[in-house]
């Protein structure tokens, strides 16, 4: 078996964006670290595992069997925002302009890492539909967040279910100047009328 | 108490270099995860916690009281090298150049982050001069590090043990163009007669 100093350097590289030095790098800080940092993530991962799991509906991490926004009465159920990561959700929340329910993916079709349309919750969205208004895919507005919510619409308007995405263009408060290309282009194909 | 995603994010974000963003993605990423990487990290936390301590004599990660270098009987012990982390201890064995014994400082002297003399092992570095005859202050050639090198060469010095630093200069294989100001006037301030 792998010495505790690999083998714990090996599972930290599992984290997203942790390669093999970062790992070592952690792993050597918690042994030189004496205010018992170890125990406390190794107690806090071993409370996570217990205690919380993914909404069945919606996929949000949830205490119980549904989150807090699925269990929420005062929420519109006629309307799903589909998003790619727990974190769009908080993101959104932030805003404090949407009043509906949550659909996460956990990711987006991506052939070149190998997840296709049957790693992700799609099923489920679809056994959602009914009594749905709309549908709004807040996906990224990458290659891969673009093609997943084009094979998602095709999917859903079907059903008869509105399906929209939000806009895209100049962030507020920023320069003209700073724009990315591909951004201006399509704050500008996308300009609306004033007054 | 904290929510289980809230206290697994502030117990990350102890990790050098994590932010609570960084931590908060880490959670999200265990939270959606399926192959046990969670259950993984914490398991191999503990058996890090309940195998592992630091040398008893050099401060090196060990599984017994003392580490693979300083139990080995080949390693010359009348030459200590005195390094900043654990890291710098593989570095320098990747070399194959050095066949003494080790001093991990944990750190260097940071007045400005509160780290005086007596927050580093460095009385027991003194305990350990016996029968020595070289000590390397393999410190990194920053301020600090410069700082504590000066600092430890005073201690050391009048017990009659000599006391050297690596070489500073260009890099092998750099071009001196891109060698940064204080290093190129360190590397011709220190220039080296030829043949």
């Amino acid at each position: 078996m792998a010495d505790p100093i690999q083998q714990l350097t090996a599972a930290l590289a599992r984290l997203p964006g942790v390669g093999e030095k970062t790992a070592q790098r952690f792993v050597f800080f918690l042994l030189a670290d004496r205010t018992g940092a170890a125990r406390e993530i190794a107690h806090a991962l071993a409370r996570l595992a217990d205690e919380m799991s993914l909404c069945r509906q919606c996929g949000f991490p949830s205490q119980g069997e549904l989150c807090a926004y699925c269990s929420d009465p005062r929420r519109d159920g006629g309307l799903i925002c589909v998003v790619q990561n727990p974190q769009d959700v908080l993101a959104i929340e932030r805003t404090a302009e949407y009043r509906g329910r949550y659909h996460v993916l956990h990711g987006v079709i991506n052939p070149l890492e190998g997840v296709g349309p049957d790693r992700l919750p799609i099923r489920e969205l679809l056994a959602r539909l009914d009594g749905v208004s709309e549908v709004i895919l807040a996906l990224n507005p990458t290659v891969e967040g673009d093609a997943t919510a084009l094979y998602l619409q095709r999917l859903i308007s079907p059903a008869g279910v509105k399906v929209t995405r939000p806009a895209t263009g100049v962030a507020v408060g920023m320069g003209i100047e700073y724009a990315d290309k591909a951004t201006l282009a399509q704050a500008i194909n996308s300009r609306r009328g004033m007054g």
